[in-house]
């Protein structure tokens, strides 16, 4: 039935208006869900623009295969651990996703939920893989994508504000949700794989550049594309919906832009991955900062990334893509910065507690990093260790894995 | 005037509710239908990779020019067609779109809808040119759209459930609708233009790589993305969208996806087409089925996705892209596991015909096949064969038709 | 709170409907916003393509700035000027952009109309960045951007229709308002740069050919995608879309493939710059031309490419992408098209004025010229030249500039 045409009898006014604003709300769902959903296609752009010619179609591999185990992760079991740890909830769970009638009452917005927790559960997921790229063996990298979306990212949102609240912050869209927690899983991950050969050579860190930038340009867009659906969806109902939080995001990826490329003297990677970082760090406190607020807040972020690349390469980290200073140090600075410019004082709209900020970005490096570290050891431990043979990695993974090359030239 | 407005008035209540219900149906159309617009891009790009260099710009031009016949076409025959066949209808349209003033009532809902049915048809179009590839000529390509968006899918939309039912069966989104027709006329068109040279030496098949591999998962993803749109906007009201097809839609990609990576031992073409095959086959019943029941559906379609194309190979058959099992046959397997899994006992909602599915998928079939076989032969009589000459397939049809490699070096 | 929830009291019943008209609203504007937004990816791949392999870094880069640089101009001082000149009104917006409160009303409405009138001033100057690509110093290209965006189109903005009206006539979506003032900037600019070395030898042109064909039709395809937004975004109100104005930008933007194709003899970069000089020119009248008047609007657009491309060429300027016969000349066309095919005796809706969209033509080419040739002597006296040194050209912007290679090579 045509909407305007439930209108047409007075007498069902309010049937009429209830199917309109469900409707309304659905479509808000799976259309902000969609622009997330695409954030896939960003990061493995953005990854494989920064991996060698002979990792490309891995990168790729890595990125699809997040996209396909989160779904099946979170239809049988993410989605409730982020609700419920009770059994019982489980299999009441089960039950009703083997059949389609329980999801016909008001226009199936119960799976336009579900949709919308999933696709936020698979970027948190999909951090991780630019940061242990090019040397990780495929079913290592599997193995800790099904942990990581059926359980570690799950409960971490379960304990926080969008489960039971038993740690209480403020996290409108996720700066810790989302990015801090898969950014501090890559750094315990990347700490227990190791770096790739060749990437430290007598202590001294050597660049092994990416193939193309260009194709990371085109990841970054699509991700920031992708985050006005990440933080405007985040109201989760339409009636809710924020256009502060449309313009703070916009502010902050312009103000992470900026110290991106100022603090690398024009470099186009630091300055997309400035953009980044930006709006990483903004969706903490994007429905209560003001637009100057979400600019500073943005610099500050997109500023630290060549610093804190630096310093984890000082450590004898290798992070790919530098998921660490985009994700980790971004999400951090994100959720403690909204705990000040949240305030009144600042321009905020206040009701955020800094304490509390600083609290749970702790807990959470702590989580993540923890937990990301102990993950990459009982993968090693079960897949006969994590990485693929020296003569694989230097052969490239599209090769020795997939056995194709992302360029294959004709005969 | 700002909708808002419209409320300010209480005595207009019921106008200003037919007002937002009506514009809130054509947002819905025109974002559901842009989102299956860039699927043009998808399928630009992941033929474009699929393909050799030297044929790169040919396909970025069969797609771009099913794009421009397809809107013409709809506009002047098509959209009749999949409506009526009375030639009266034909004249009061040509009548009407040569005015403004008809499409201001409803805020142009009519056209609106008229956009949704037109990237309906261009889908089915510019699905075939993967099939056909890197030797037909130009403007037998052209030709052979032209016959399609203004004759072959309008009269199989007008006989389907879509149009006037005279074939009975349930196809939501299109599984055969769109791309069990599009599929099938690729099979018929193959059939009638054979292999590329080169691509069978003394009946051995020699396998062509492409050149590109990202940018076919670029392409994979953005229909992903689109499919969204596709699949949602087949409610055609917003205030039927559905949640469920959300997530049938999400889940039928995922297990594509995982049949298309274990059948293939981890290729990426093969999961990314294994997660569009997933999507194809989920359109029939993606309204009726349950979340598991999709999941099931998608793993089945990307599982026969690495056979299905061996099998078109052994036939002797040159599937560039691979349309026929992504397709063909995965729109042929929706249509039936629609009749299975869209049945109460099965955990759907119920009022499908499986008998109906299957006469249905086979009317397809035959009808696809047998009118690209033909149509295949007729336009090769009018354009004095459909293929280039054997000097111009081996110097590419970039240079040999557009003057312009697809990646000019600098002189 | 659900919206449908709002519905639940009926005593409520105003405040529910005001809050679901707002908030659709809202998210209309952010939607539409959001894929105008995206342009920015597909102006950076357009021009990407075009340029050679040494200058894609330098063109994702100048994409970006305008973007960061388009944010923070139009926060501090564009989004003023667009709609007055009073001083005073300055100092109000500052005082209200410092804090969030303000934006809490009607679910932030204003920051929403605020992100929409950025992405439309951002749009304009990343236009000009291809014309003046390959051989603009980043420093000079960087101050031209924040002048345009901050003052230069906001200024135009305020003369025309959508500000205070002191130049009548009817631009919907922004032919003139938009992509006229843009490409006509360009054209000033281009001519006060001079060529790139190599260009014209003799006073014969020679071509320079882009280093990648399919990533500029990617670009052209993302455009299109954002046009939906761009054109139907321009109502500003959800009340007030128009399907007409969907299906005249689709019409247009096939006529002008059709036209670009013909005309160029299979062209593949013609033809999808023909399809964007389709979409440039409707955006004067799409709101008020039939189908059928569309199609041919696009159709003069896009037929007009290449030969004001060669006329262009003739007088010795050098513009890279062809951002003069797509943005100069066919926003103009367009303009004026839309004022023949406006009038109710070539099917239009009527209230448009020939001789006031004539008038605004010259206006907005006077000025975009006249102001580009005198920003570029100005910027050019302060950053010492506008142009690199010769050696830094030849050398490539990717390594004299940003000091990275777009295609770094494994060591």
């Amino acid at each position: 039935m045509v909407t305007a045409d439930l209108f047409n009898n007075p007498t069902n006014i309010m049937d009429a208006l209830n199917t309109l604003a469900n409707s309304s709300d659905v479509m808000f769902l799976i259309f902000t869900g969609a622009f997330i959903f695409i954030m896939h296609l960003g990061f493995a752009m953005l990854e494989g623009g920064q991996v060698r010619e002979k990792n490309v179609n891995n990168a790729m591999m890595k990125n699809m295969g997040d996209w396909i185990i989160g779904c099946i992760s979170w239809l049988l079991v993410g989605s409730v651990i982020a609700r419920t740890l009770n059994p019982a909830d489980f299999f009441i769970w089960w039950g009703k996703i083997a059949s389609a009638t329980p999801f016909l009452t008001n226009n199936g917005l119960e799976l336009a939920n579900w949709f919308l927790g999933l696709v936020f559960a698979a970027t948190a997921a999909t951090i991780v893989a630019g940061g242990i790229a090019e040397r990780i063996k495929f079913k290592s990298y599997i193995l800790i994508s099904i942990v990581i979306t059926a359980l570690l990212y799950p409960f971490f949102s379960y304990l926080g504000p969008w489960g039971a609240g038993v740690i209480p912050f403020h996290d409108y869209a996720g700066s810790l949700m989302v990015h801090g927690v898969g950014g501090f899983l890559a750094l315990g991950l990347i700490a227990a794989i190791g770096p790739r050969f060749g990437r430290f050579v007598n202590k001294k860190a050597i660049t092994i550049p990416g193939h193309n930038i260009p194709m990371s340009i085109l990841g970054a867009y699509i991700l920031a594309f992708g985050w006005y659906g990440f933080n405007v969806g985040s109201s989760l109902a339409l009636s809710d919906i924020s256009g502060l939080v449309c313009a703070t995001t916009t502010l902050a990826m312009a103000g992470g832009g900026l110290g991106g490329c100022l603090f690398s003297k024009n470099d186009v990677l630091y300055t997309a991955n400035g953009l980044l970082a930006g709006t990483v760090a903004i969706c903490a406190g994007t429905d209560i900062v003001s637009p100057l607020g979400a600019l500073i807040i943005g610099f500050i972020a997109g500023s630290q990334v060549p610093l804190i690349f630096k310093i984890v390469e000082k450590m004898g980290l290798d992070d790919v893509c530098g998921v660490i200073p985009v994700h980790a140090t971004s999400g951090a600075l994100g959720a403690i910065l909204a705990g000040i410019f949240g305030m009144t004082a600042f321009g905020g709209v206040g009701g955020v507690s800094l304490t509390e900020q600083i609290i749970a970005t702790l807990i959470c490096a702590v989580y993540g990093t923890g937990a990301g570290f102990i993950l990459g050891k009982l993968v090693g431990a079960v897949t006969g260790g994590l990485r693929v043979k020296e003569s694989e990695e230097k052969a490239g993974l599209d090769i020795s894995i997939h056995k194709l090359p992302a360029y294959p030239k004709e005969n």
